[in-house]
């Protein structure tokens, strides 16, 4: 194929923590598309660039774009944050891609939050985790609910994405519910908000407490297993080395 | 607190794939501690370093000699393939860490093989998604059947880590066998294989094919969801954007 553009995941927002791979290749193109707040963030660091935004819910309109400017002859860079795939374009970027045959997607993988957010609180992922999105605007809240279920049951650490936004501030507290009909209200939690930008910051909660914690959607929610513990103010999965 | 001792992720093995962090982190240290293939590869990287390696099973002596190096007063690195937290040495590290009072652990994330074998294969985990070892070296195989099965009945993507070893070459087969109850036979899964390195290749399957598939140690397992379908030979798993 002649042409490609590259999904490309950026992390959680510092510049720092994306991967030398993702950095050269948006040094690299012609046109950078994006979700408008984050493409804002990369501004100062790519400058002489093309850029392009749509809104949220402009998604597939946004992955047209991309094709579009690639088939001029653009070397394009449709950009995400965290990861290209985890509730990332790269998939959207496939599917709007069946009708630009000539046009190869690559996907450049990025730091997601559970990774991230999970350094800033300590170490609450260290051994097998499910990643659930609070988010019922793609998903119907049923699925979200069964999924919630069986992380619990099979004692996964959980890392929890999108727990709030304008239209449904409660998301947190009917996910909490759920959970506590299966694990103890003791268990231990964290949050932290802002993961790699201003602002950034972890607290710990029981998982009774974090029922009435106050979230955004720039917060990261983690639930431990029943392993997880407090070591010096950080939330540690041990993954059973004897020590 | 004056030491530091840093745990750093250094993504699937190309240099390129770290991020600009993990890369100047170690470009600042002095020693640079791991598990001997690791290192290796990041030897031709970092000259004038000094590095220190053990084997596995020495997993909690290697974390006593950063922090025993650290005490000497200089900046330590401890190195973990893909992510620092995800089946990494974080964990243990501050387990360790509280009989160093005096040094802190920072935790570096790095890009785990769940999102770069991810972005091999296509875009299987771009919605909510469960990761599983298959290694019963510190976990109790039932607490694993339990996972997949729970993994299953939650409809999440599944990626699997550690699908076989020398020890347990029949592990993929005894886990598919488990997903097979609750799942189809027909469901699209993906191997990839050593990610970022020299080899570097994926391949599709369905469920029942996967349970008879050639795997080794540097090989990642993905399992798709209701979802997920094939598109110009790749695995992508749509999150319900409408098209």
């Amino acid at each position: 194929m002649e042409n490609k553009v590259y999904v490309v995941g950026m992390g959680p927002g510092k510049p720092e923590m994306m991967s030398r791979e993702a950095d050269r290749i948006l040094k690299e193109c012609d046109t950078i598309i994006g979700y408008t707040v984050y493409v804002d963030l990369l501004r100062p660091s790519y400058p002489g660039k093309e850029f392009l935004t749509t809104p949220m819910t402009q998604e597939t309109r946004r992955c047209e774009m991309a094709f579009e400017e690639a088939a001029k002859g653009k070397k394009v860079a449709m950009v995400c944050s965290g990861d290209a795939g985890v509730y990332g374009m790269s998939g959207l970027m496939m599917e709007v891609g069946e009708a630009y045959p000539g046009i190869e997607v690559k996907v450049v993988p990025g730091i997601t939050a559970a990774l991230s957010g999970g350094a800033v609180l300590g170490a609450p992922l260290t051994h097998d985790f499910a990643v659930v999105s609070l988010s019922d605007r793609l998903t119907p809240w049923e699925t979200i609910e069964k999924r919630l279920r069986c992380a619990a049951e099979g004692d996964f650490c959980i890392c929890l994405y999108n727990p709030a936004s304008k239209g449904r501030p409660d998301h947190l507290k009917r996910a909490c519910d759920i959970l506590l009909e299966v694990i103890p209200g003791e268990r231990l939690c964290g949050t932290v908000e802002n993961i790699g930008r201003e602002g950034e910051g972890a607290k710990l909660y029981t998982l009774s407490q974090l029922r009435d914690a106050q979230v955004n959607m720039f917060t990261t929610v983690f639930i431990g297993n029943s392993m997880t513990k407090e070591i010096g103010g950080r939330l540690v999965t041990p993954r059973g080395y004897r020590i």
